[in-house]
């Protein structure tokens, strides 16, 4: 039920979407990148298949296609930046390379954004740092569908973060991950297939376990990692928070229940605290703490040794973070992005409103 | 089957224990303070329970009671501390004090650990900056008592993670978790008790679920947060692999199975890769974002907002990360301290053999 596109294909219909909303040449490319690297690494709904969703919140006037990205506020090592309202694909990258710079000067670099949208995700900016022999890190905060631990509101949202460190001749570790059971994204794979939920990703509106992958619809939640407290749901519920905290009350943001939505059909909160949604960047120079070789020297003894451990019965091997999304790129390149029906269908109409010659049914 | 002492009473002897082992006055004070803030928070596992762990460390020479403790390398934001084999309670405030010298200069400062031990709670180390109007930043790693996703083999520790955040009005907010299901104290507490533990806590040498709480003891591991796949625990194992990177392949510490195992009685691991355990402390100005009053006053709003949340019916509230460990503070300066008779009796031994005046059965 899905179609194959090569990634310059794809990335050829993305760009001349973002020029007709009005984006530069450069942030075009810029926001193309990022958002295919999801569709690179197997993170499809992150991918292109939001392409629609982004054109829908320019429409609603909530993303500015020309933004002037601006540091409010600055130390050495930290920055506050105002997203202007730009696409988060734009904005993030740009506030990754401060945090870049400033790591440069001091050893570290810190940037907390407000203003911003949807970023994509996570890895790719963490990863920015790598080539820098850097660690990265990144966070942000999102619609509010996660319920805190004893709690049926939805206060948070699946609040990622991202922890990309280099290594020497292993492939580096890119740990990315959302702070609740299940990422939306996995959720919504099930709603498509009318698949029951595992327990422990949702509750329904009353706050009891559930397995209807519908029930967000009908004022159920996301779980915080863990599942139930019990199990350590306080742990995932304070992570989520932190992302919160550092994404947006640092920087003057919009946090918990007050996050803006990303369907641009969905009213915003009211007594919004702050502008936008809040993202967080990090930049750590490796040799800021030891040589960058000696470094790496351990952390390949590292990720060999957790590979080769000895494994359960059945289970092949260890995986290290990074791994999957690394191989399901590989794979990709040479075998193309496959996108189902729903998303062709939501480029073909994008394709006819901004009378884009390029032929996404041509394949 | 417990004794009530006071807090005084307990910090005249833990103080008078470690000047016997040779800490300096200050030191032993430090270390005292640390150590029985847990006690204090309710983390008994690692309060006054330990000091006989701590003494047995020493008596194996893996403790140095009078250490220099040293920055290695440093840029304005960075630091790496040797620390010479000292006491964890004493290495860890001191580093968490040269994070917190280096945000007042450049906004933030992290310093990773190398040549350390067990440093009591990560809460009292990050909660150091609050004061500053800083957020803290703690975490260290520990002996290997986790598996990784798919593994039978226990390569890395219970990692905590400790984040401190001020606010105004309201108790500052400070989540304070191991990377784990259930921290090894909760399992010792069922151990004690010969109560089964619940299923995700733990697997058996074999890699298959257990309820065992004396599992640990023939090749059996503590789970990662999530407990298995299907809910997430390779980003439980991702959390705890990054602190295991952050304290130890940045510092020059020991890593994943190499980590020095606390009781004095194992055996030390061989071909280990680097000095001691490790530890990684962060602190972030507050007002190299933005300025402290209007962060504090989100802040507030921040936590009055969640801890109003609606609950799902049969609990009071939602909880803020912090509260419990304050509400048992309070509690405990008035009521007292209950110590296990195990512990009391560890005491009475730790009496004998220093010959302390102080009678630790005289209530």
């Amino acid at each position: 039920m899905s179609q194959l596109f090569s990634y310059q294909h794809l990335l050829e219909f993305s760009k001349a979407v973002f020029l007709k909303i009005g984006c530069s040449e450069k942030d075009a490319a810029l926001a193309t990148n990022v958002l295919l690297s999801a569709d690179m690494r197997g993170v499809d709904s992150h991918g292109i298949a939001r392409l629609s969703g982004y054109v829908r919140l320019w429409e609603a006037k909530r993303v500015n296609a020309k933004p002037e990205i601006k540091i409010l506020h600055q130390t050495p090592s930290t920055a506050t930046v105002d997203g202007d309202s730009g696409l988060g694909l734009v904005v993030a990258p740009k506030a990754m390379q401060i945090a870049i710079d400033k790591a440069k000067n001091v050893g570290t670099g810190w940037v907390s954004v407000q203003n911003s949208n949807h970023f994509g995700i996570a890895g790719y900016h963490a990863m920015m740092a790598l080539e820098h022999n850097m660690i990265g890190i990144c966070m942000t905060n999102a619609s509010p569908l996660v319920a805190p631990t004893f709690s049926i509101e939805r206060l948070l949202g699946t609040n990622p973060i991202c922890v990309a460190v280099p290594a020497g001749n292993q492939p580096p570790f890119v740990a990315d991950l959302a702070t609740t059971t299940a990422a939306n994204g996995k959720l919504e794979i099930l709603q498509r297939k009318s698949i029951e939920a595992p327990s422990g990703w949702i509750q329904d509106k009353d706050g009891k376990p559930s397995t209807n992958p519908h029930e967000l619809k009908v004022g159920g939640a996301l779980l915080p990692l863990g599942g139930d407290k019990e199990h350590g749901s306080h742990k995932g519920y304070a992570l989520g928070a932190v992302v919160d905290i550092f994404s947006a009350i640092l920087s003057g943001a919009n946090y918990g229940p007050w996050v803006p939505p990303f369907p641009a059909y969905v009213a915003m909160p009211t007594d919004m605290p702050g502008k936008g949604i809040g993202h967080f960047f990090g930049a750590m120079r490796i040799d800021a703490f030891r040589p960058a070789e000696e470094f790496k020297h351990h952390m390949d003894n590292w990720i060999e040794r957790f590979r080769s451990a000895k494994t359960i019965e059945g289970f092949e091997k260890v995986i290290i973070p990074g791994d999957p999304e690394r191989e399901m790129e590989a794979e990709r390149k040479l075998g193309g992005i496959p996108l189902m029906k729903a998303v062709v269908d939501d480029l073909h109409q994008l394709e006819e409103k901004f009378e884009i010659e390029f032929k996404i049914h041509s394949e």
